[in-house]
Parts: C-alpha cells; structure tokens; sequence
C-alpha cells in the first residue's frame, strides 16, 4: 500500500507509491553508460594551461608548485558582485538590481577527476575552500545567505564537465529559505531543542535508513525523502553554519562526503546529482534553532506536474531499502 | 544586468540574468525534433481496442457511438481511492495511509492527436470532463485538494505517449499549497482585494507581459516568471475554484487552452510541458481572496543546485520577451 510521509520539520508530505515501486537495483539497470573522459581537454576553460580562459582567480590552493584547487568569479554569473543592491518598485511588483556573488570552485586540474575517485586529501582540500570562500562571501556587504552546491552531470542542469562545485551568496532571503528556519524557531519556542538535531538522533534511534556514520557526521536516506536515494550528511553535534566547522570536522566531512559520493557513483552507475549544503542566514551562525547540512539528490527520476503542483513527491522507492543498498556497496 | 523580480504573492524571487540571457528563437534551434506518432499504436493501452488493458471507466464522453474522453483510475495509482485515511504516528515522525483518488483522463482516442491540434469542440470536451471529474473528487469523503495537470513528453515526467492529462485529490493540504493561500488571506485582511485580481490587473495595466486575451481570460507570462515561457492563464472575473467553472467560460476557457498550447508548440517546436490547474481547496470555493488559475511551463531549462537550495529560480529570458514572441505566432 501506498504512504503519506511527512517532513517532521517543514511539514510538507511525500508519497511512498509501492504500485510503481522500483528497487534500488532497478535504477542502475536504466542508467545510460558515459563514455570514459580524457584527463585533459583542450578547449576546457578549467583545464591547466586555460588560465587565460577565466577571470583572475579569487583563490587558488597549490601543492608541489601547481594549483590543485581554484576559484573563479562565474564568467556567466547570474548575479554581480559590482553593483549596489537596491531593491524598488516596477509598478504593483518588487524589483532590485542583481547583486550577489557567483564563484566557481574548480576541484581539481584533472578533467577527468571526480570527488568519489580524489585522494582524501584532495578532497579536504575542497572543502578547505568551500569554507574559506564561504567566510569571504560572508564578510561582504549586504550578503544575507549564501548558499555551496553542484551540479554533476546533464540531468544535475550543467554541461560542464570539468569537475566543479559553486558558491552563490544573496542580498536577499527567500521565503523558501526562511520558512523552514521559522519552523524550526518555532518548535525550539515550544520543545527548547534543535529540530534538526530530534530528527538525526531519531534517525540514529530507529537506524534503517542510516548509510554511514563517521566520528562527527552521519549520512542517512530522511523519513520523508522526496526522490530516490536522497541523502543528507549532518553534523552529530548542534552547528548552525558551514562556516563555523573546525579543522578536524572539516577533514571528516570530506571523508564522509568522499564515501557517500562513491557508494552513489559505485552503487548506481554514476548518476548525475545536485548536492547542497545549506547553512543558517549570515549572522545567525550562532543560532541554537538551525542546524547545517549537506543535501545529496541524484537525478534518477523526473518530477511531474503533480510534484510542481502541489509539492507532494511521488517517491517510487523507500528510503530503508536506499539506505540498506548504499551500505553495502564496499568503498 | 541581471535583475531580482519578486512575486508579490508568495514574496519568493528568481533572478533575470541577462548575461546567459538567451532570445527565444535559441530554444527552437536547440530543440530535437520528434518523429511523428502513429494515429493509432497496437501496443498501447490508451487506444481504441485496447481498453481492456485499463481498468474499468469512471466516465466516457461519447460523441457519434464511440468514445471521445475516456477517465480510468490510474493503473499505477500513487494514491488508493479504497483505503480509510488514517495518519499516525511513526517513531516521532508522521505517516497516513495513501488514500487518494488517482485518475487518467485519456483526451482523445487518436494516439497521435494533441490539445493544440484538436478542433474547438474536442477541447471543450476534455475541458467539460476535467469539471466532472474534479466535481466528483470534491464529493468523495476526506478529499482536500484536487490537482489537475498534464505531462507532455520525457522531460515533463512521462513515458506514454497517448494523450492524456491526470486528476490526483489528496486527504491532505501540503505547506507548499497552503502557504500562498495563507499570504492571500493577508493579502486581503489589509487590502480588501483578491491579490491575484491585482497581480491581474496590474499585468493587464502594463501589458507588455500579456500573450492573449479572451472573453473570459487572459493569458500572460507572469513578472516574475521562474522559467521561460511560463505562462499563466487566468480568469478575468474572480473564481477561486475551477469547479465552479460555468458553460461559457469552461467553452472560452478551451479555447484559450488550445490557443496557447498551439502558440506553445508552432513558436517553440513542441517543447515537452507540464500543465497545472491550480484551484481552491475543497470546500473553500466561495473564498474572496484564492483565485484559480493554469499554469503552462514549458520544459526549455533545468532547474540545478541554486534553484533547489533556494527556491531562487535563475531565468535566462525576459517574460516580455516571451510574451511578445507568442503573440506574435500565428495560430
């Protein structure tokens, strides 16, 4: 039989759907086979020897005399770091002017290189300057949330295929944002606890949908997710920033992130993904009622007119049986 | 430069960037060209002859001794019509059981046939039975919300070619439905007007953004459009619910519908799209402050990590633009 779930936090429901039901195994029989990628491209832009191809570098990390890690402002960039914000009326609606910051993260120098298949150092590293861009975005003027992602593959919405992550920081909050942070403000007013640390310790307590649990981070498939091997890596202890992570954690969570992305890319075919990590409003670091995470959603299904519609997702799989697949492929 | 726009009813913003921004002709030259479907496949299920392969019908519009529309429970239901609502408790999360109605409407018995191509009156006739079928959802006991919309096309979620739009009715409101119904009420509190009669007027007011206008509705690319060639179709009078649709409109409303999906598919060389008809939940129909609508969006881009972390949608095109392509396709 079919089931509602609901999202303990944002309320929103979802649809286990068992009539179309798939097993995990089901997805990595469909997956179309990438051909192999060469360890250089030549007409790459973020390839070594290309430089010139991007503006100047924000940031680079070298080891042994050459770059392993550089950051470039997006050369496309949907928002502008050099104009003023300024938010005014068009007629009845609301406009502002497009500020904001759009970097891009260019992982390593290897075209055909992936987070799963790095050494663990080269994955700290990244991460290393995941933190170190997102504590610049934060010390700029007027920058509200700011927000790391990835897109990994055509179906992840980038034709890029030079491994690269991105960081985009906003004047503004959207109510997409905002909303979860005043649910989560308002069950702190009445339980005086984190909701997002009740939701992993319940995760933790009831264990079948945990995937991997490293000494300060757990990656579990939620009660309520809305796709197919949706997975979230959260901080075991209460911490409402990205940015506020320390040396040790930072060096576990590219461990974990390493492992996850290798039992998804290993267990189902190398499908493409969006990852994010999500932290607390700028300003709000120290906040007791948020909590950051990183969110993993391979793209292995399409969401419909339903979906669009309503926010409801159909999810053809449960979680327990990703979360049991994703355990057992060996890394 | 790019611009933030915000949509005054749910206050969320997308980003207009002008510097991938793209004219509308690009999405035709990068579109793929179709082969042409059969007028009837043997192996389909929706076809005439094969609907044995469906489960009994709901509904059948017959015209000329054979049938027209034809409504069947969806085989693959995501949601059972049969099963008592129950939420409970699981752990501390929350779980119901999947009661739902799930109905295919089968729009014509031509496998190759589209609501574009079809003639005036065939278009009413599926618009006269998605008011059936929507009324008799709002009859049935628990029933909330009632979702009407159509997958055309892989990239819009469905593998099955015959056309055929869907109805889903839910025991359930979702935040993501109730919210902007939320915002309207506030909307209304202090204003004392529906906020969509004047996002309605306000767009008929500067015009640029509008595609058509019938009798009865008008069809424009909204200000803060989240994705090009959103369009939205919306009556002029104020109607919260679709069901209480009259003869007039529901024939003015065909025509409107097959209009602006023939534009869609001439201008834009048949894109895949997701439709959505956006109503009023179930017994609020009398409500001053929720208006009905359709929403049209053409699956031209996709949606990556910014957009699923934020809600922030980046939008390569002006809706002026778009608007003023469509208006000028011939149909």
């Amino acid at each position: 039989m079919p089931e509602f779930r609901q999202n303990m936090l944002t309320h929103e429901w979802v649809v286990i759907a068992t009539e179309r039901a798939k097993r995990p195994e089901d997805f990595v029989k469909s997956a179309v086979e990438k051909p192999p990628l060469p360890e250089f491209s030549p007409k790459c832009p973020f390839c070594p020897g290309n430089e010139g191809q991007t503006p100047p570098p924000l940031e680079t990390l070298e080891r042994d005399g050459r770059w392993q890690v550089r950051v470039v402002p997006n050369k496309f960039a949907a928002l502008q770091p050099d104009v003023p914000f300024k938010a005014e009326p068009h007629g009845r609606f609301l406009k502002a002017t497009g500020y904001g910051i759009a970097e891009v993260i260019i992982e390593t120098p290897r075209h055909d290189m992936t987070l799963a298949a790095m050494d663990r150092q080269a994955v700290e590293d990244v991460v290393g300057v995941y933190k170190l861009r997102y504590l610049s975005a934060a010390c700029k003027d007027k920058i509200c949330f700011i927000t790391l992602f990835r897109n990994h593959g055509l179906r992840a919405g980038t034709s890029l295929e030079h491994p690269h992550s991105q960081l985009i920081a906003t004047p503004i909050v959207p109510p997409h944002v905002r909303n979860p942070i005043e649910q989560a403000v308002r069950y702190f007013d009445s339980h005086g606890q984190c909701i997002y640390c009740e939701m992993l310790a319940e995760e933790v307590r009831m264990g079948e949908r945990i995937i991997a649990e490293t000494e300060f981070f757990v990656a579990y498939a939620p009660y309520a997710s809305r796709t197919p091997f949706e997975i979230r890596i959260m901080p075991k202890i209460h911490q409402a920033s990205f940015g506020d992570i320390g040396g040790r954690e930072a060096s576990d969570f590219a461990a974990s992130m390493k492992m996850i992305l290798a039992k998804v890319s290993k267990g189902l075919a190398d499908p493409d993904y969006n990852f994010i990590i999500r932290s607390a409003t700028v300003g709000d670091e120290k906040d007791k009622y948020f909590h950051w995470y990183m969110v993993i959603i391979p793209k292995l299904t399409t969401p419909a007119g339903f979906e669009i519609g309503t926010g409801i997702y159909i999810n053809v799989t449960y979680p327990e049986l990703c979360a049991e697949f994703l355990r057992s492929v060996a890394v």
